[in-house]
């Protein structure tokens, strides 16, 4: 047993090994901590987020899946900072009897390091260090990113008359998940891609620095994270449900009703939902574009407190969202 | 159950609030990040650490030791480098149907946040980040200290002819976990607390910056310990038996044979391990006696690799420590 976990040690810290030079690291894995050069004149944003088997993600997801999305949503809070990613921390629990033989481990341990190594290379995020145990599966990632003083956003900055707006399509995290649960199991159906591989927008968390006066990241769902922003920045919300972007396949997959439900109160979306003044509307969706990224309008910020939807439509039937939950009681 | 959790949320960002303006937080726990004020001209020395139920501590020890000891192991890490704790973000997850009721709930929690919190208070670590999830109990800290810029203790800096030495004294984790499953649940017992509240020896690792030529903590056992230090350094070790440091009521608990196996290849321990040069030992002596801390001379470098006691006797039957297990294969 410990033989594999010696490898995955070793995998994870040859591969950073190279790419650590260029990333402010004098000293890696393998020393009782890693040493960092921090960044001048900017400001280090820091997150925590953990992944557990059968709340956060099915026990039987690809490993290649577990991997990405450990990272993803860890690296979501960055790009719901307006920071660049630059380092993260990966402490793997891991129960080695769920497995077959050593084999079926380490098929599953390099297909997990692939997924998480392909999207933190993709965003420049050198793996810093990591602990490997023994225990029910389980993934804590840390995070850690850089903005410069006084430009990251928070929850607390939106403005009355402010629009509501959010990155790529809504919706295809509770697609996904229901299709999942429904028994398909091809990552390219585009539903079940947003769920298992979700994309952190932090290009787009970069793009909108100096234009969103607030921001978080869609992972509770839509309503449940605007309610954080609304009371942190003292304003009401009023929201267009026919603007919302739905997910690729979303309304012809879950029908009408349930895919509105999906995008409104569904989770795991992971895109960014900004406030914005008008003015920099324009901007802001120029910029995105150039990233290949849509910036929807959904609403905008008003003096009564709550939230309401244009159309007069009943909202309060759409409850939050409760992750995936294989065994809750 | 949310509600549990978000009173925990709570519990821990309120406490933490009061620190943040003299500790480098610009913004706290609440957003999606922290911001941090990074240290001018010093190094970041990171590191995460996790504790599982049932691996690394039993699943009945007190809350506060469990809260203690989950912050204290990952915070000896940065002692090993001669480091200044700074901040720390914190992982927990929780199965709450462990739990007869939420009055239950609530009793643990209090109780584990006040074990971590008294010791992070302790070391001015300021809790900068967390998340709560559910599943099986466990931990994940990450700890965050600064260290300046080519001071930090590394494990390859050992030379032939240095001397080897530990801070306080060795085999209180076997001792405390052998008397644990023999029934002892005082932890006013000298031997239980070492085992359920290590004191990360941060005071002795800035105390012995500029004496030290490398260093690591003794999680594992000082043979298993030593023999990263050896390898990373290219030095062999030569080990006084008579000399080690035994922790109090070791040798009258366990006998002298058991109680010389605690030490050199029980695990849990969390002294530091450190080699320097003969002309520095007075001095680093002093130095950690103003501390209350003692520093003991239980061996020193040769250039023939491997170790040896200094005795002739066989250290090969001492095999590495496992941490507590309850429920291994």
């Amino acid at each position: 047993m410990l033989a594999e976990f010696d490898l995955i040690r070793r995998y994870f810290m040859s591969s950073q090994e190279a790419s650590t030079a260029s990333n402010g690291v004098t000293l890696g894995c393998g020393d009782d901590a890693t040493l960092l050069i921090p960044p001048a004149g900017q400001q280090l944003a820091v997150s925590v987020d953990t992944s557990v088997v059968d709340v956060h993600f099915p026990r039987e997801a690809p490993a290649f899946a577990v991997g990405h999305r450990a990272l993803a949503v860890a690296l979501s809070d960055l790009a719901a900072m307006g920071a660049a990613s630059r380092w993260c921390l990966m402490a793997l629990t891991l129960d080695q009897r769920q497995f077959a033989d050593d084999e079926a481990t380490h098929a599953w341990l390099a297909d997990y390091a692939r997924g998480f190594h392909t999207l933190s290379q993709q965003h420049a995020t050198t793996l810093v260090g990591g602990d490997v145990t023994s225990g029910a599966l389980s993934i804590g990632v840390t995070v850690m990113g850089e903005v410069p003083v006084g430009e990251a956003f928070t929850r607390s900055g939106a403005q009355v008359g402010d629009l509501i707006a959010v990155t790529g399509a809504l919706g295809g995290g509770a697609g996904g998940l229901a299709l999942w649960q429904q028994g398909e199991r091809d990552l390219a159906h585009p539903l079940l891609s947003r769920y298992l591989l979700p994309q952190p927008r932090l290009a787009a968390g970069l793009a909108l620095r100096g234009l969103a006066t607030a921001a978080l990241d869609i992972s509770d769902g839509l309503l449940s994270d605007l309610a954080h922003l609304r009371e942190a920045s003292l304003v009401g919300a009023v929201i267009a449900l026919d603007a919302l972007p739905l997910a690729d396949e979303l309304e012809s997959t879950l029908g009408r009703e349930a895919a509105l439900r999906a995008a409104l109160s569904g989770g795991d979306d992971y895109e960014l939902l900004v406030t914005l003044s008008a003015n920099d509307l324009a901007t802001a969706q120029q910029r995105l574009a150039s990233l290949g990224l849509t910036l929807t309008v959904v609403g905008h910020c008003c003096e009564a407190l709550g939230v309401s939807a244009s159309d007069q439509s009943d909202l309060s039937g759409y409850a939050g969202w409760q992750h995936f939950s294989g065994d809750a009681p």
